[in-house]
């Protein structure tokens, strides 16, 4: 246990052992405590029998009293099936839960919700969007995490439908809002508008595609994608139906080929694909390049060798300068629409974020 | 909101007002806390990214970790679809709320666990018994609760065969833990034996049925059970199965009638039907006799009244002396579970605890 959990890099402001890491996950990050004291005879009659009756009572009688005296109202459920955990991949439920504990640790921390992971041993939608249906009455609000594309649009969408409280898959609008604002930041920075940015996505899963909505919606005209087989056109014949779809929102150049074709003469890389990109490629790029290699733990290029080519540089990792990470925007995105009462994490709720 | 929540009650120890017990419960009665600060950026590359992804590449690697590396090791979930809640009956599962929260505070308080309530949208048996085998990765224990008979004994029995953790119904086998350890504590102050005692339980649900079990098991000969029909004999026709089964193992003396017939002579009275009992009838008990009037929160009969004829008196509640309830045992017992790695929880270990 004694080699670094994170290779040696140049510029890594925090050197971490897996010892402390090991350490400081013993036992779990969370624990449930009890807002009130269980301490006297006087106590227990309030918060348990008899008393207890009284509050029970009261919502049998009027529903909506559940908002106002249970948790639920402020409880945030992380759900995870663990298909597609951080950039490990389809690690199953069990090892997905350290990073669903500090999703909820997250939600704590940033955004005073209560929240808690609930890891599910199945990864077909319909079942998992019968579980937490039958779960409803437990919780306020949805985050979904690190679940698979596609089938993580397609969760989404009829879990949506489905519930009458906020849901959001994390991964694909935490994301996006996050990339947005960092965006709108690092324009600035390069005194661009982003109107006028040619912008490369690396990755077209549920952070990539969310990513590219979001800067389509916000104004970039000019957004080339790249999976795995290279540049998304229509002369592509392996395209799924989300991919075809933004094949005729993006690409206006009509570019073909990998992501070196893409990325010449571009002014913006936003990585979310975990493939790791060469430093000649990053070269090819504008002057002024803004570079985002948001993969985690390890991005898609060092930020310190990407600085030798570009202006802006971010990763999502919080040991590296400038994180462009969820835990910017989800906690305030699900503090904002539970106090507010909101039915549904809206288009222009996320562009607002930004 | 100024009247008071329980009558006034001669003797009652603890009075409360509805204002007290709502303040009290406003915002409900749990939070998530983190077990480690996530003040600095590292204390966020240990509990997230990029150090939470080397506890979740352990844990793929040897499931057993999620047990040291997670709160599942130590967490309980309380699960009621508020079919049988307390005393109320089928209030449902947002009314059942405020009670599945105190006891996961229960849990906490009396043993060291973390707990969280989920209540379900469902009281179909199967569709309970699926979504907990789905979300078997969250948790480390079953607590079932507030689940009416007889659909509560086949969930229970079912659900220890679907899950490799401990599964208990509380609202059986707590009762019937505190109800033993309790009449083993009477018998000595009345110095006799409970072997030699006439015991008469009346309501033969959950609680009714566990704790039959568990006296006969304990040695208590002479035995009747008094549903809402009368006495639980052989010559009835309306018996379920439970209940035949339990004819066999009862009222020896083959006496009928209804709860009066029963008490006759009785040395002890179990009450956990929720049935009130005049005190005419507890006045036709034995000398020195035993009255747990369990049902919460209203007992059986106002233990004032009941001290006029008996020895020993008792309720389920906090407020009134001598007080039988589950809380005495069930966080012990799924502590001990739980520490000792225990995949079920048997009867010996139920005896064992009274």
């Amino acid at each position: 246990m004694s080699e670094k959990a994170v290779e040696a890099q140049p510029g890594a402001g925090v050197e971490l052992s897996r010892e402390e890491i090991f350490a400081a996950h013993l036992g779990g990050k969370l624990s449930v405590e009890t807002r009130l004291p269980l301490l006297s005879k006087r106590d227990l009659s309030i918060a348990y029998t008899p008393g207890v009756a009284e509050v029970s009572r009261a919502i049998a009688e009027e529903p909506g009293l559940v908002d106002s005296y249970t948790w639920t109202k402020r409880l945030v459920v992380v759900v995870s099936d663990g298909t597609a955990v951080l950039g490990l991949g389809d690690v199953g439920p069990r090892a997905s839960l350290p990073v669903m504990e500090g999703k909820s640790a997250l939600f704590k921390t940033f955004g005073g919700l209560d929240s808690i992971p609930l890891v599910l041993d199945t990864t077909d939608v319909d079942e998992i969007i019968e579980t937490l249906v039958r779960l409803r009455p437990s919780f306020g609000a949805v985050n979904l995490e690190d679940i698979s594309a596609p089938r993580c649009f397609e969760l989404e969408a009829r879990l949506i439908e489905a519930l009458d409280c906020p849901v959001m898959h994390d991964d694909q609008h935490g994301t996006a809002v996050v990339v947005l604002a960092a965006l709108l930041n690092a324009a600035q920075v390069v005194q661009r508008e982003i109107a006028g940015l040619k912008v490369v996505i690396s990755g077209v899963g549920a952070a990539g595609v969310a990513v590219a909505k979001i800067l389509l919606a916000a104004g970039v005209q000019d957004l080339v994608l790249v999976d795995s087989r290279g540049i998304i056109h229509h002369g592509r014949e392996d395209l799924t139906a989300v991919k075809t779809d933004l094949a005729g929102q993006s690409n206006p150049q009509g570019l073909t080929g990998g992501l070196a074709e893409a990325l010449r003469g571009a002014d913006v890389f936003v990585g979310v694909s975990s493939a790791q990109v060469p430093e000649a490629e990053i070269a090819l790029m504008s002057d002024d390049a803004i570079v985002f290699a948001l993969s985690n733990p390890t991005p898609e290029i060092h930020p310190e060798i990407a600085a030798k080519h570009c202006r802006v540089v971010a990763t999502g990792r919080s040991d590296f300068p400038n994180q462009i990470n969820n835990v910017l925007a989800f906690p305030g995105i699900f503090k904002g629409a539970l106090d507010a009462a909101a039915l549904r994490i809206t288009e222009p709720m996320k562009l607002a974020a930004a």
